[in-house]
């Protein structure tokens, strides 16, 4: 989606930015669902931790696309942030929603450990 | 990339959604392109015009994206700075980055002023 | 809090900035409040509205901030959603914690019309 | 400004939301201000570091008032960032806007780092 001639990034940087950008987007969407679901779903700490996850994601993305030479330090939390929802979701695996918000959590966590690691 | 079976949202919508989530990216690419540039690209202006442009378009789509009722009002202005942004990207048409950033700026214009209008 | 010298903003826009960055804080904080308390406080539809009203008041304390011109688009979209969030706030007005939100995206609400008018 | 009787926050993490809202704020100003005065201020580096503080900055600050668990991950990359952004605004220490900028990222950077430690 965002590749462009000028900016050389790599194509693990790239795949990164895609991941950060999808977690964002479904963390986003399952914060409403889970206030519709209600019960467990809906505890505080569950939504506050899928907003905050949503929101070092954004922040994540972003710095990569700016080219920021910082984006270590913000991929390491975005790391970190996304294992602990990753977690959380996977604990209400049998809905397909929550393991579909883990799975992608998961995916992000994993590439932004490696830019993290990377930088 | 986010459609799930919960959500049960127009077509219309999921791709508002993709123009305004690619708007976002290709803005923040282009500040940095830009301020690499200088020059005209650089002015304060376009830089603040693009910025606020990469903000409305992630909180439009955000808005979408939780089911929120009142994102017509988001759409709305999103329509507007986006307007504003392809005009200022497009007086640099010659400049190939700037046209890409012009027109994803004018694609997601016209589906955000759909969106403001069908509230 | 973010006067400086060489930004030379009219007083209005001093304190819109400020309105719009208190709402975005309290609407972040009453979301978490109203997960706490449950019931009709955490209903979809609530959560999504208070979550897009901290959003474009971010947006718009930010185009402010930078100087951008299309502030007063931005500033169009605040103040309706900003209205919509303390009606809906307003309803539960027995609540202490809703009223301080209502009070505050009023507030907010009224400085953001001015804005939008002036641009 | 964002007290409430609900919250029971420590007056350490009070001063860290006020510490991040400002920093965000500042770096958002500062952008502008580099843009304007362009040469050594605004090459690209410089504005992208100004970006990302600003964006984490606001993560922080929204994590702690959502009351978040995860906030120290958010803080210890913040706190990263604003060191970075702080030594980058020092080397232009003679133009007070800088100076400004570099004292409310030190500022933001030391309460983060309490934040992340204590968590």
């Amino acid at each position: 989606m965002t590749h462009h001639e000028a900016t050389h990034r790599s194509a693990d940087m790239e795949e990164c930015i895609r991941n950060c950008t999808e977690c964002h987007a479904i963390c986003v969407e399952t914060i409403a669902y889970c206030a519709r679901v209600g019960g467990k779903h809906a505890e505080a700490q569950h939504l506050s931790l899928l907003a905050t996850c949503a929101d070092i994601c954004r922040t994540s993305a972003d710095a990569m696309l700016r080219g920021s030479r910082v984006h270590g330090y913000v991929c390491g939390a975005c790391a970190a942030v996304c294992s602990a929802c990753a977690d959380a979701c996977s604990a209400m695996r049998d809905d397909p929603e929550m393991a579909r918000c883990a799975e992608a959590c998961r995916r992000c966590a994993r590439s932004c450990e490696e830019m993290a690691r990377g930088m």
